[in-house]
């Protein structure tokens, strides 16, 4: 097994990810890391640092192989299998998440999407897929092998659903609700906040960029 | 002028506001660095460095002053006065994002919508909103005195129309595109990729939490 890895170093690896994939597109073999650092505002030294933690890429001279590279940060970002999503919650970013091809690109691939609102429970969102009811979340957990919850419920109901996700046995969780969850320590848990962009901006705005 | 501050203490500083605001809701007036550490599983140190780069806050043994902090960190992230937001594009994401309540209640106002298709243009969103033509995109920044562009377009035409709204004076970009924007040195993006978090997760979860 590999060593302990920043926390940062996944967010950047998929960074690079989407490079290559940009770079293999264009038809590129081969690419440096001085290259990848130029477009991506960061140093060389960071990103040989970074894939460093995987073992040898590339030899000093000749810069890496775009399509390979690609191939093992897709195996170690675990994008090289396919991650059955069930979303949770189906108000608006619910609802936009089930159709947003920037997830079945990558291989999430949204199996199922549950609410509490009687209204919405039966809504046809396409061919496939159905507002079901979130009482069945245990059912359709076991039955759509679901790996990842998406979190997108009013906060007050936040903590209370995902504790039932969690007893279905759900490992993995994207919160897109602005507040922080108790789960046990080996269930992940990634904070999508909206939010946070908007005041990381504002914030450089002000300060002039600094 | 502040001196040039490491890009994640924004972030940083936006979580710790997100905590303070949940204190004084519960109406705790003092807080320790360590007890903010200890719920956002961060270093103490962490924290009192982050804020000594806006001057003394607290006093070693008092804690913060939880209301007091609130309010500064207001202040420095700029969310102490409205911004004026323009949506650009009205897909699934972009309508989701128009009546978002995590930015409302900072200060992030969407006043207009605007997309290419015609079928779009004309669509009453709520009492006070209608997708309008991007071709207006330029009176609109305007007379609506937009200082944010939040980005939610294709991914081809991402570029020609952030172009375009830069011409009309666009100094700061949400942008919710899978694609590095190139931008004039003054214009401030932040990149909103929901994709990273799935990416992250997926790393995470493969390699258990390391």
């Amino acid at each position: 097994m590999i060593e302990k890895i920043p926390k940062p170093v996944a967010r950047r690896l998929a960074i690079y990810y989407r490079l290559l994939k940009e770079y293999s597109k264009l038809g590129l073999s081969t690419i440096s890391s001085s290259s990848m650092g130029e477009r991506l505002n960061l140093k060389s030294s960071q990103i040989r640092k970074d894939l460093s933690y995987f073992g040898g890429f590339g030899k000093r001279g000749t810069g890496y192989k775009v399509m390979e590279l690609m191939k093992s940060i897709e195996r170690i970002l675990g994008i090289d299998q396919a991650w059955h999503i069930l979303i949770i919650g189906a108000g608006k970013i619910g609802m936009a998440l089930v159709n947003y091809s920037g997830l079945s690109q990558d291989g999430f691939v949204v199996k199922a999407i549950v609410d509490a609102d009687k209204d919405k429970i039966g809504t046809l969102i396409d061919t496939q897929l159905v507002v079901e009811d979130v009482r069945k979340m245990g059912q359709i957990i076991q039955e759509k092998k679901i790996d990842i919850g998406v979190l997108c419920v009013p906060p007050d109901v936040a903590q209370k659903t995902i504790n039932e996700a969690l007893k279905c046995g759900i490992k993995g969780i994207i919160n897109f609700v602005p507040k922080r969850l108790e789960v046990p320590e080996d269930v992940m848990v990634e904070d999508v906040q909206i939010s946070l962009s908007f005041k990381a901006l504002s914030f450089r705005m002000v300060h002039n960029g600094k």
